[in-house]
């Protein structure tokens, strides 16, 4: 097995933010679950935009959020993902490159625009979020570079990818030639409503060993074994999961493998401004540190230290240098 | 004289910021005066950008953010000012109408694009401003709407207007609507250095009375008069100007018209963030008291409200309700 040039290749949708605050009834006015992430088309995309109050346009998309979490630590990370070559496709691939982060997805020169997700913050700080895919639906087995894939330590997928069919096809041929090459393959969940509409083909990927590492919140677990008893869909998950890391926001986190589990406190938080991002964050800590060698519960210190400092503010990308903070938690030296 | 339908119609660059946090030595190596707007052209707005690290897109311009603070504090407030009919045009347009401002310039369907504002705040708090001022600099006096005008107690004028020769016009257009139906014009110098582009015709608005509200700061009294001795400035701009707002960051802010001034001190802000829009959302404060028969003391208090929130997070635009933290201070019922 060759050295490794990166430590974490990130595949997800590539998005840019827009967020408001909102108050609790422009939700129950527009339709919306709280907390969930909805697809949305052009039409609905125009509509909600229309009706929302002032945004903050702030560059995106869950794993590309890992990835910029996993660089501001100061590890080395790549992210796979489609823009439009337009004005917030532009804003996408500069963001993420002056982040820190190897990103190499040539933009799209025709079709649909740079996908956006229209995010609501309601004052309790929890987010709600309407998708519009874009360019981003159009990911495909030819935008993943093999070379790339076999150099990264870890390759992390989003479970948003199983919204948009060609995307699929591309996160099973990054997962086996990262196993091919002797690599860990990692994904998140995303949320419960996409472990909803995917229950059964994420649980085969995990049964299967498609997946080496599995990132989930207490909702998801819950989702995905269908029951609103989280321990008992706990002892599920540690059964058939090779490695498993579960959010459980403020009770903290949990780490488990080989029928074993650690568990950390969460990290304090002055204020919760917005969600947004939480588990894109912790998840960039957790796989920096598992990554580079460190313990699992060093691990999953680092995650909800980068978690805290996400939603201490507004949008999902760290506003601090992740890896002073890290230090002075004594978390790195 | 009719009843007004607007407090206050601001005239001024539409301008989307790109917000981006920077170290002192970025500043030097670019050779940006820290604290200054400088203008830039397309080329070197690409460098900056390529160069500059992962940004934030808020909808700015200065006359644009004070017509949205007024209507945050729930005056009624107009803004007139070209975009393109492109991705940040949009977003202006949207940001500015879903805040509550009557926006009705036509987007221009041809020639540059939407201005930027590429700002780097450094660790301070300071903003270093670099704007390309695209289709912004095709404002021109077809743009003003007279009965809009007319209908405006105060229309006030960003100083940054006297850059795009064509915008000029349009401002001394409007001047007159207003005077010829019996309003208020007020002025803000804008910055020290767009002040020393421009001090002679600065002046010469004052003296002849085309305007009847100047606003400035410190630094900007200064450059006016051309002294490092701000007591000595003060005393001429007290002699020349109909009525001035003065502010001076942590020191407060004065309010002088026929001889006399009224002082007030700054409001407490925790944390300074960025400074970006302090004076932006000083103006908004005082010119919805003004506007709305408040006497001095209270306006220049409802200034220096608005200017510690929107100083207390990144971007120019207010985040939390004026409204609601005016009438907590007191100063509104």
């Amino acid at each position: 097995m060759s050295a490794t040039s990166l430590d974490v290749l990130a595949l997800g949708n590539a998005i840019v933010d827009v967020i408001s605050r909102a108050e609790e009834d422009f939700l129950a006015a527009h339709a919306m679950p709280k907390g969930s992430m909805t697809l949305i088309d052009e039409v609905r995309a125009e509509a909600v935009y229309a009706a929302m109050g002032p945004g903050v346009e702030i560059s995106g998309g869950s794993a590309a959020n890992t990835a910029v979490g996993v660089a501001a630590l100061g590890g080395r990370s790549g992210f796979v993902g489609l823009v439009r070559d337009d004005a917030l496709g532009t804003v996408f691939a500069h963001d993420i490159r002056a982040a820190g982060v190897a990103f190499g997805t040539a933009a799209a020169g025709e079709g649909p625009a740079t996908a956006r997700c229209l995010i609501l913050v309601t004052p309790d700080g929890e987010r709600t979020m309407n998708t519009y895919l874009g360019a981003a639906q159009n990911l495909t087995v030819a935008h993943v570079d093999a070379a790339i894939v076999e150099s990264a330590a870890i390759t992390y997928l989003e479970g948003y990818l199983w919204d948009p069919p060609p995307a699929k096809e591309a996160f099973l041929a990054a997962a086996g030639i990262a196993h091919k090459a002797g690599r860990q393959v990692a994904l998140t969940l995303s949320d419960a409503f996409c472990v909803d509409r995917y229950r059964g083909e994420f649980l085969d990927l995990i049964r299967r060993g498609v997946v080496d590492l599995v990132f989930a919140n207490e909702t998801e677990v819950k989702s995905l074994y269908e029951t609103a008893d989280f321990d008992a869909a706990l002892v599920r998950l540690r059964a058939e999961a090779k490695q498993a890391v579960v959010t459980r926001s403020e009770k903290g986190a949990l780490f488990c493998a080989d029928g074993a589990c650690v568990t950390v406190p969460a990290f304090p938080v002055a204020e919760v401004v917005d969600t947004t991002g939480a588990g894109d964050l912790f998840a960039a800590g957790f796989l920096f540190g598992h990554a580079t060698g460190r313990d699992p519960a060093t691990s999953l210190r680092l995650g909800a230290l980068a978690a805290a400092e996400v939603i201490s503010h507004v949008g999902a990308r760290p506003q601090k240098r992740l890896i002073d903070l890290a230090t002075e938690a004594g978390l790195l030296r």
